[in-house]
């Protein structure tokens, strides 16, 4: 049983300073975390218990799934992440140090390459598989913003598991099965989540899903449909517009455009020069080509070209996803000088791809070109004429222009049709709390993880990796369960099932609330006392509401009549006779924690 | 259920080639631990089964002594380390690094100024103590010399408590209720246990004593007595020998002793020079003075010269603890060369302490004559006379010479009185597995923690700090209980209770084994199953004895007649009938489990 006279806790009146968002303004508020330093935190008495009922309900899930637990150390040797190339790759997020013999060190953000050496080191045979490993472990990056308590913090908590497949059968088997897990471990903690088709990025591999568990807060932005799909915006796919029929369309005609400096004004004198014929020209009809260098792994950068219509912004992680694992950026006057055709500000698509005049074996060659899949054949553009105060109008895809490819690069809108049919987009925003991905054969690969097969043949194994934001996820648990006056837990993750208040100063009232207290304990419910002497009701309440223990009991006035108070933390307040009341209680626990089980 | 054909684990018949003693050759053998870096070990499905249940049984106790649980980070800022001196006074065993805006870190050895910090960042007042925290957590330490696998490693597991009061008599009952958690933490574990008087070295503070493991591989020495006394070396107190009546002892004479540049040399040109009046003289007669350095926190370094019978070595060791918070190394050649009237190998008591010819203005004054108390008041001895080749014999102490103190100086010794008069000492090695400190106001003072007392007046905290290795715990389990076979878990650590073998290719030993190992499974028997069908009986037989599980079952040859082998992995193995197995297996399960509880 905690009691409140003695449990270390101090709940604090006011709103932390540093704190933007309510779960973490709440958690540092009612004593479950307290920041040791940017981005690290201490985990109270009240808070470790939540985070270690989390972590049993995700240590079942993976057990269940057929996952074994081990756990690897934080401190490693460089030399696992040179091999996978994240040594470099990650960057200044990485925590890097050296040991008194000054060799290289760092604290893992995550152990792909650990757990590759791992099974190398043990297994060798395809009898020896399928495998899923998975560990409950504090990672450590040194995020460029820390923010929002623990939702994004430079120590903390994560589930990771990995599977170890010999073919992409027994990979999607594993993926399927962790999929399943991880939809069983959000609703056993009660977290709304929406499973979001992603792109892998920076992980390699082939199919990629987030679950995201939707906030205003979040900074994660996600479409999805009514209709149920669900995707990262890098990941959605347009919906091809359907192909024009250009047959009657009239030739291309160039037109003089000083001071047309943006789509507004180009859109207006070639409404007034080139009238459409059926109507007005609108910035939808102007075709947007923009120059990005994409910078390879090998080191090498390429120009690129892209097409969309001028009405959509390009969404730069929509086009890095499409062009991974390359980094890309806007191209800089630099990469521009050698590519004098292209006039900035009026650049068209003769200029560059299959209809360029630059030569095969020029070097550099022309520029890709690459539309985006908004651009149907056939339709017909306003666009840039490769000539200053130049642009076309009128030149239509497939009869006066080719592209090298297509590229997801516009924003994804409001309103957008679902890739899948199911409907018109919305946009939102959530908050990654897991994430599960198909790495395919990049680590192992990499370090060599190879078993022999049926016929004595060496194949490399296919691996996936699993993850879950332990610490995060209590996070995202608190913002989606509090209300002004402090916290809601969901009853499976509570600090305590009950929170029992002494309401007065009589000492029957302590008496009562101690039997009831010793009695639903006896059958199995956590109880929180609030057995302080010389602390007011008043007090006593507000810590109730801040700690946000799912049940209350408070033991008052009523007594007098043999009555006592059972407050729903999230619902309604019932009078019950005292004698009644370790039965109905229980009988509330056991209702709320069988609904989440 | 843990099943041996799907469990990740590979049993190795070799020893590792980096393996010096048993624990930790077949923990990696038994595929609990490997190695991922010098001193940094990864945990498999098994070890960490152990390990899990290792920190319960302490979780259990704290919690049960009404310490409350807590979890700090391990990446910290320097600042409070700062503060208290320890981010130099580590040293280079301190992992340190910088974060991305060059701001330094370090990864903790423990945690004394993040736990001060938190108590006064919350709690204000007399009446909010006594309070005890603790947590189970990573640390790390640079260790200069990793050995043995996690017995001294640079990333382990530490179950670390802090007491804070108001008082001495509260730290008193702290530090009490600690230690008879500790007694009941080691019972519960199985492990033999001795409590060692321990000096606090680095840690400061009053009284402290380290629970010791005893065994061979240990690298503390230690002392005890059959009656129950025991004691690090550091901290033996001499048993001071009796007064001697010198009033018939003659005056000292000094004798020319070219050569004798030893002891032995030294004792026979002075047994025929000079004889004794009642015997011979002996090396305990000697009295050898040796010239220390001690540098002082403040950084002033300090000669300091120290007596002692010269049939005992100096133990640097005790020297340090006993000039604690001093650090102490032998005098240099350029400590020396400012008093030429200390000759080397002939320097005796008349040229330092109050005896010295020194003018008490001298800068540097005479150097401090500390006496070992093994020399009594009254006895007279044979020793150097400031002159080359000259000794002095017959020289009486509190007579010819006095001294300004006394000092633990000399090595403890095998048959030495106990200080309590329990009996003669004996030597004995051990592994250290929980260390108690009263740490007093150190920590408080430095960082500042204190509350107001019922007075209103301002108090200093005084705290204690309580460790457990439990990754070193995990180790000295698997060091006491193995044999030349495998481990031999006590059943309250085990990964498993019983270890069930299906020896054969019969379908029939696989069905009936699944049986046993489903009934005691639903009595809460942790069964550890081998169904492999392509191993070899002889394998399984040497999988059961390397990993250690406390019971074994064989279903082989006797199911035909109905009959099952139970074996105990430390004892014997009798025949049952099958119709029996669920019911004294079982049996014997809870009577060693309840053994330990």
């Amino acid at each position: 049983m905690l009691r409140m006279s003695s449990l270390f806790v101090r709940t604090l009146r006011e709103d932390p300073a540093d704190a933007e968002v309510a779960s973490h303004r709440l958690l540092v508020r009612a004593g479950y975390i307290r920041r040791a330093a940017p981005g690290i935190y201490t985990w109270l008495p009240l808070g470790l218990r939540v985070l270690r009922k989390i972590e049993r309900i995700v240590r079942e899930e993976m057990e269940a799934a057929g996952s074994q637990e081990v756990h690897f150390p934080a401190l490693l040797p460089r030399e696992p992440y040179e091999a996978s190339g994240r040594w470099s790759d990650y960057g200044p997020t990485l925590f890097k140090l050296k040991d008194r013999k000054e060799s290289d060190y760092l604290l893992a953000p995550t152990h792909e390459e650990l757990f590759t050496l791992l099974v190398k080191d043990m297994y060798s045979s395809y009898k020896d598989l399928p495998l899923s490993l998975y560990q409950i472990q504090t990672k450590y990056r040194d995020e460029a913003r820390p923010r929002a308590g623990v939702i994004r913090s430079r120590e903390f908590v994560m589930k990771d598991a990995y599977s170890f497949d010999v073919d992409e059968a027994g990979l999607d088997a594993s993926y399927a099965a962790m999929r399943s897990a991880y939809q069983r471990i959000f609703a056993r903690l009660g977290l709304p989540f929406v499973i979001c088709s992603a792109v892998s990025g920076a992980m390699g591999g082939s199919r990629s899903e987030e679950f995201l568990f939707p906030c205003e807060i979040g900074e994660d932005a996600f479409v999805r449909s009514a209709g149920g799909y669900a995707a990262n915006t890098e990941a959605v796919t347009t919906v091809p517009p359907v192909e024009v029929d250009s047959s009657s369309f009239g030739q291309p005609i160039e037109i003089v455009t000083p001071g047309a400096s943006t789509i507004a004004t180009l859109v207006d004198a070639v409404n007034e020069a080139a009238p459409k014929p059926d109507g007005l020209w609108t910035a939808a009809d102007t075709l947007k080509n923009v120059v990005v260098a994409a910078v390879h792994p090998d080191g090498k950068r390429e120009v690129i070209v892209i097409g969309l219509p001028g009405d959509r912004d390009v969404d730069m992680k929509r086009v890095e996803a499409a062009l991974a694992p390359a980094e890309v950026e806007m191209a800089t006057p630099e990469d521009l000088e050698a590519y004098p055709e292209l006039v900035p500000g009026y650049i068209g698509p003769q200029a560059v791809g299959p209809q360029s005049a630059r030569p095969a074996e020029a070097e550099p060659p022309a520029p890709r070109y690459l539309l985006d899949p908004h651009v149907a054949r056939g339709s017909r553009w306003v666009t840039g004429a490769n000539k200053p105060d130049v642009h076309v109008v009128g030149l239509v895809y497939g009869r006066d222009f080719e592209a090298d490819g297509s590229i997801e690069a516009a924003e994804v809108r409001a309103g957008d049709e679902a890739p899948d049919g199911s409907g018109p987009l919305e946009i939102a925003k959530g908050i990654e709390v897991g994430h599960i991905f198909q790495l395919g054969r990049k680590y192992a690969k990499a370090l060599g993880l190879s078993v022999l097969d049926e016929n004595g043949k060496s194949r490399t194994v296919t691996m996936g990796s699993y993850g879950i934001g332990i610490t995060r996820v209590l996070a995202a648990l608190a913002e989606e369960n509090h209300d002004g006056r402090g916290l809601m837990w969901p009853a499976s993750v509570a600090p305590a099932h009950v929170h029992i208040v002494a309401a007065g100063k009589d000492d029957s009232l302590y008496a009562a609330a101690e039997e009831i207290a010793a009695g639903l304990e006896a059958d199995g419910v956590e109880v929180l006392l609030d057995d302080r002497r010389k602390v007011s009701a008043g007090v006593k309440f507000a810590d109730y509401e801040l700690l946000g223990v799912p049940f209350g009991v408070v033991v008052g006035r009523g007594l007098a009549e043999g009555r006592v108070e059972i407050r729903d933390r999230a619902g309604e307040t019932i009078e019950a006779p005292i004698e009644q009341v370790r039965e109905r209680v229980g009988e509330l626990v056991r209702s709320a924690l069988s609904a989440q089980s």
